[in-house]
């Protein structure tokens, strides 16, 4: 039997979003987790020389793994060698290579629930077992060294995100050493989605490397380099998978993207262009903050980094697919139904990704307002303020 | 258990070509199947403005799914519908759709014996078992109807390839509709990797959805529309499986690359440039079979189509790694080594990519020609005349 999976949700909303906006409408896409910016200057700069300059065949970048074993070192302290540097394209398929690099079928894979739709649906089409653990607002929606230790039987890996899709919470050092040690004490195998690294607003991001050297580590350049269409990410394989990732890499998808490698090196040195992304999505996390009372919804993860709020909604609908696309027929804005990311109770959650300009946002929560207090007022809750 | 997969070894000679030449040696790249052309004038034309105007989200372009079902329509006489088309990074995450689409762990696959690296290695990968047919020559080293209806028990899936790397042969189109017709009788699922098509000499490519509407048919840009760099290819899912595939589009890779899809939609109408490539791999191909005697090599399949001579070169060698390695390094001309394409007897046989221009075919030529005397003398062979 083939595995049965299910499909990425958001991507229906973002179908009917940009059908809408080809009839005229005014869209604000808040449903992706992608930056609404461009890559940065310099990266665009050598893209255009590259096309002018180069066949573009299959090829790897030494220079780029070399970059980013730099930037761990130079960012956390972290030694890494460049050969661990394994580029793909893009994140989805790195996680891919570190589950199949370092499991085989049947293998208790452990996760967060809520979480990103692709850990639960990769782990299921590679036919492992899924265990998914819920996570409630109580322990920022993320899975702790506490729960690792009391799971029986141990799994065999466990995937853990900080920060966190939907809910943009950050673990903190300590329980990520906490989680690191329990998970060398029982054989588990740690994948480590850091692809939101860089984007934090309540403290910095510290990478798993610093206290589990075994672990998997999967990043790109889709969020803090705002190159999500460029399709390059990476994966820092440990000593004893480096082999095997390598080999899977090569037969499993061949090399990533020539262009994306140059601008990806090339981004490296744009700091100041994408630190200013960050002060954008600083004042747009705080302006959906400051709007959250007068939309009625009081019950949120604490968004530590990333660009999401996640949102209790289950005062106001039991079908957040349905609720999100009403919204999006109604007023415009785009958001991700919970579904995508907890198959249990998602029903009644949605994410919003506040990636945007902030006008954008401004203008989002401006429709949004008198929006939720209509869903409000037809379940008897009295309006908000 | 994980499971234990071979590297690509031509990629280490790739490597090894690119150290030897940033020594300052004079290398002719012969190893990788891959046009040494850029992609075509208003593929980059497109990318160059699409660099200046759009910020680069996920996204996927519904226009180019349209042009590749008229493509079919146009060139095969067959209708496909624009969703039946997943675009993908390339043909070999399509051939990891496709398979994981279809078939399950221990899903008995059959393919020809030798073939593509990656077929071997991603169906290993994905734990399913591998059914290698011994293809001779006198077979044109593809697998046939008659294998396929004698092979016992009947195998879950095979994946045939026409034009064939390494070997460049194609399967007749009676010869293909007999696989499909036997296919059918014994609930065979087949994938066709069509990536060669366009590139053939000695006859058109018929594409098997002519013969089997429900196979599952990977391409690519890499080939024909000379953008290998570029990762854009495609799988088209039958229709029972088009969701199950769009599932696993959207989870395990989410999108392709922005700049490679505007492009390669720009590729479909540069129809006068990529046929003048077909010219120069004509006349490359001429110049090697031409070759052939002075080189002493004898013993070759049929190259109808790709742009590959496959090469018995048993006389010479037993370790074709280490040959193509020597071979390198003393002339500087770059060939994959047989021990990729055939596990058993690959070992005394070579690849030639001639997709590079034609005066360095020529130059490939004139620098092998006494590098193989002189190996042939050391076996105590008499010289080629």
């Amino acid at each position: 039997m083939t595995a049965t999976i299910d499909p990425f949700r958001a991507m229906a909303i973002g179908q009917l979003a940009h059908a809408l906006a080809a009839q005229g409408r005014s869209i604000i896409h808040m449903e992706y987790g992608q930056p609404s910016t461009s890559a940065p200057a310099a990266a665009l700069a050598k893209a255009h020389h590259v096309l002018d300059s180069e066949a573009q065949g299959y090829w790897e970048s030494a220079p780029l793994k070399e970059r980013i074993a730099l930037h761990y070192a130079q960012t956390q302290g972290v030694t890494i060698a460049p050969e661990q540097v394994i580029l793909t394209c893009g994140a989805s398929p790195a996680l891919v290579l570190a589950l199949n690099s370092a499991f085989a079928p049947g293998a208790r894979i452990a996760t967060a629930r809520p979480g990103y739709v692709a850990y639960r649906n990769t782990v299921k089409a590679l036919h492992m077992q899924l265990v998914e653990v819920p996570c409630g607002a109580e322990q920022g929606y993320q899975i702790s060294a506490a729960a690792l230790a009391a799971l029986e039987p141990a799994p065999d890996g466990v995937i853990i995100a900080s920060p966190a899709n939907p809910t943009g919470t950050i673990i903190p050092p300590a329980e990520l050493k906490a989680i690191a040690q329990v998970c060398q004490q029982r054989g588990i195998r740690i994948i480590s989605d850091e692809i939101y690294h860089g984007l934090s607003y309540t403290g910095p991001c510290v990478s798993l490397l610093a206290y589990a050297p075994d672990a998997l580590v999967v990043n790109s350049f889709s969020k803090y380099f705002s190159m999500p269409g460029w399709r390059l990410g990476w994966l820092v394989a440990p000593h004893d998978l480096v082999e095997a990732a390598y080999a899977r890499m090569s037969n499993l998808f061949l090399t990533p993207p020539v262009l994306a490698q140059h601008a990806g090196l090339a981004a490296f040195d744009c700091t100041q262009e994408l630190e200013g992304h960050i002060t954008t999505y600083a004042a747009n996390r705080q302006a959906m903050l400051d709007a959250l009372p007068a939309l009625g919804l009081a019950k949120i993860a604490p968004p530590d980094g990333a660009f999401y709020i996640w949102a209790d909604i289950g005062h106001l609908t039991d079908d957040s697919m349905a609720f999100c696309t009403r919204l999006l027929q109604d007023t415009g804005v785009a958001c991700a139904p919970g579904v995508d990311f907890d198959s249990e109770t998602g029903h009644r959650f949605m994410r919003f990704s506040f990636a945007v300009s902030t006008p954008l946002v401004e203008e989002a929560i401006a429709r949004m307002i008198p929006w939720f207090a209509q869903r409000a007022a037809e379940k008897g809750i009295n309006p908000p303020l």
